[in-house]
Order: structure tokens, then sequence, then C-alpha cells
């Protein structure tokens, strides 16, 4: 499985001192803040390091076809923005693959700087690299005009069921 | 992996005597129409047999993570419906899952008989008995009032990119 590594450049995100580094999720990545940062998109209860653990290894279990993508603030060692990618395996379009974007967010502390583009377009590249013939993703309406700059389309409607 | 088979009783599927098998996607279900059936759904492009057999074990290998149900009409021995779900592993709600359900098709020739709603009724027992704590799907508009008599409801937006 190899790790994508990619900097960002100070031009990239806003012209200010930070630099950010954006990488796969590292184990190491619950004590920089990733769950603290996913309880800004929804609820994420309190995970015991051995209950992030065993999922860690479960979604790494699936190698390229599950990636969590992660940016690092690097003078603070802190995860700033976060999105996952699973690839769906179909027999559709000549056995084809879709890439199902999930838990996109950017820390309220590091908003206006592109980083939810960036993880944005490192998941759409994976998705690219491993001969996906579309991407899609679930948006609430307020958030359409940010995926459409990341170059989504709107196309259809998302149901849902949530279980007692 | 257990393989749930139910038998539909005529009287669930209108009164008629044709007989109906629900069950999970097997290898033999090539000889019996399932990509034929997808075709009614999208563009399929003609699968090998080889195509077939690697795709199919390509899925097998994620076991209760991604489930093909199919319904057989046991006289013909042709697949009449269709549809898969996939389970997340996510970090949010207490290290929870979600269960993504994809590809629901019902041959024209079977419409009405709710095969439908039976497909994604397995579809979502499985995310129950996997201890999902939502299912979701996209939807087209037009196909709205069908997923809301399977019990979920319109929440956000779908949005994707096809790469070229």
């Amino acid at each position: 499985m190899a790790e994508a590594t990619v900097r960002i450049a100070d031009s990239d995100i806003g012209g200010d001192n930070q630099k950010f580094k954006i990488r796969r999720l590292e184990i190491s990545d619950k004590g920089k803040g990733f769950i603290d940062l996913l309880g800004q998109l929804t609820v994420t209860g309190s995970v015991t390091d051995e209950e992030f653990n065993q999922r860690f290894d479960e979604i790494s279990s699936y190698g390229d076809d599950h990636v969590i993508c992660v940016i690092e603030e690097e003078s603070s060692g802190r995860i700033a923005a976060t999105g996952s990618v699973m690839i769906e395996k179909k027999f559709i379009r000549n056995c084809g693959k879709t890439g199902h974007i999930e838990d996109v967010v950017v820390d309220s502390r590091f908003r206006g700087k592109q980083l939810g583009k960036k993880v944005v377009e490192f998941l759409m590249d994976h998705c690219r690299s491993m001969g996906c013939y579309k991407v899609l993703l679930d948006s609430s309406v307020e958030n359409k005009a940010f995926y459409e700059k990341c170059g989504l389309i709107h196309k259809g409607i998302q149901m849902s069921k949530y279980f007692d």
C-alpha cells in the first residue's frame, strides 16, 4: 500500500506561514486530535484507544479499498482536516469501480485555507488511480457549492434510514 | 458467512402462481441472467465468464461486508431482481457502521410484485444484523416514492463526478 504523501505549499493554502502535510491516517493520529475533529462533523462518542486501534486495523485490512486522508498542521501536530473514501467493486460498467467519499470535515480554526478541497482532491486522485469510473458523495444542500468547486455535480437525492 | 435464504410466499408477491427465492448472489447466477438484468439499470458491457468470476471472488472476499442479493424465479431459473449493500466501518458514532445500498433493479417482466421492496428489506435486514446505525442510498427523484415505501426518507443530495 503506497503512502501518498504530498506537501502543500504555503501558496496553495492562503499565503500565511502555516505548513500542512496531507497523507493517509496513521494509528498515532488519535493522539493528534483526529476523533475531536470528527466531533465537529457529528456525534463520535468517547472512543477508547483500544476501540480506535481495532477500527484502524479493520479499515487498514482493506488496503487501497478504504482510505482515510488527513491533513496535519506541522507546527502543532494537530489533524486539521480529514475525509475518507471506500472503493466499491461492481458488475455494471464492465465490472467497474465507484468511489464513495464520506466524513469530510475541516477544523473550524483552519477553514478558508482550501484544506477541504485538498482532502477531496486527494480522495478523487486515489479513486482515479484505482480505476474508478466515478466518485460520489452525499451532501447537505448547504455544502453543494463547496463540492461543485471540487468538480462534482448534483445528480440525485440521498435516501436514508436510521435504525433504532 | 451465513447464507440467509428466505422463501417468498405467493401471498407476498401478488397472489399468482410464480414462486421466488431470495438469497445471496451465487457464482452460477451469470448463467441465470444476472448481468442481463443489470443491463436494465445501466451499461454493463460484455462481461466474460472469467471477468465475472474474478469480480465475484473479489466481492466474496469481503464476506458479510459486501453482499449482493438476488431473487430467482424458480420455474424459469432466471434472476428477477437484485440489489447490493456495502458495509462501511467508521470512526464516528462510537466506531459505527453504515450500509450503502447500490444497484437495485427489478426485471421489467416481474415488476408490480414488490420484488424491489423485498430486495431492499433483505439488504436493510442485513445491515441491521451487522450492527449498522443507518443505511443509505442514492436515488433518482423518480424512485423517491418507492424508497419511501421501503421506509427510507429523503435527507440530502447526491454529488458525483464521472472520470474520463
